[in-house]
């Protein structure tokens, strides 16, 4: 096996100016988050429920696996957010021990104003971001 | 002025993509400066030190906007990765209330080390980040 090639000035402000704009983008989104009125984990939750790419509605360990968060902690973002108004929670009728997750009314009107701030972000971002990648490949 | 174009469901799919990815670099991040003895927060000073772009070392308070961080907490963050022989503060000669930060020969070799496994990362990582920016665009 042949040795990484060694690192350059480039790729070490290359790999900062990575984490800066990872940084100011997650700034932007938290604190939209909150003037949209909900926790920036709520929003996420609502995010993750809304962007499920599997059959059906996501369960809480679905989510979990997502967020990369414990299940007992995930089951407890699930109940604060229910509690907001903002999703819901059903037994799956398959098999009720699951519980599938579902955004309500508000939550998704919620998601839907700030799923268009973010998409305007990233596009921003986007040059930034490939700029930047394209320097360290 | 036109209203922005509709979200469609690939929209909010490409977005949690995206935040799924970026929590899984960022675990893979925080979990790497830990196996090499450092905290994230360490680690991502460093980064910032060694990644300056400006003429001279970074000040103090260069190092908190790029962390995105008040100032007391980057004196803070500065004072105890001195104390773990990472870094080190000199006062600057052109001024001496401005405190120029740089990294020992010891930070030196656990961010070169770290930053190898990072840019091998985000080589893999850019692929899905750009297919993902690339369905928001």
């Amino acid at each position: 096996m042949s040795s990484p090639d060694p690192l350059s000035p480039g790729d070490y402000r290359a790999l900062a100016r990575f984490r800066y704009a990872l940084r100011v983008f997650l700034r932007f989104s938290e604190d939209a988050a909150r003037s949209a009125g909900v926790t920036p984990a709520h929003h996420q939750l609502m995010l993750a429920v809304k962007g499920w790419d599997g059959a059906g509605p996501p369960t809480i360990s679905d989510l979990a696996d997502r967020l990369q968060l414990k299940l007992h902690s995930t089951v407890e973002l699930v109940r604060r957010a229910a509690d907001a108004g903002l999703v819901t929670t059903a037994a799956d009728e398959a098999d009720a021990r699951r519980q599938l997750v579902a955004l309500t009314p508000h939550g998704e009107s919620i998601l839907a104003s700030l799923s268009l701030q973010h998409r305007e972000e990233l596009r921003r971002f986007r040059t930034e971001m490939v700029d930047v990648l394209d320097e360290l490949a």
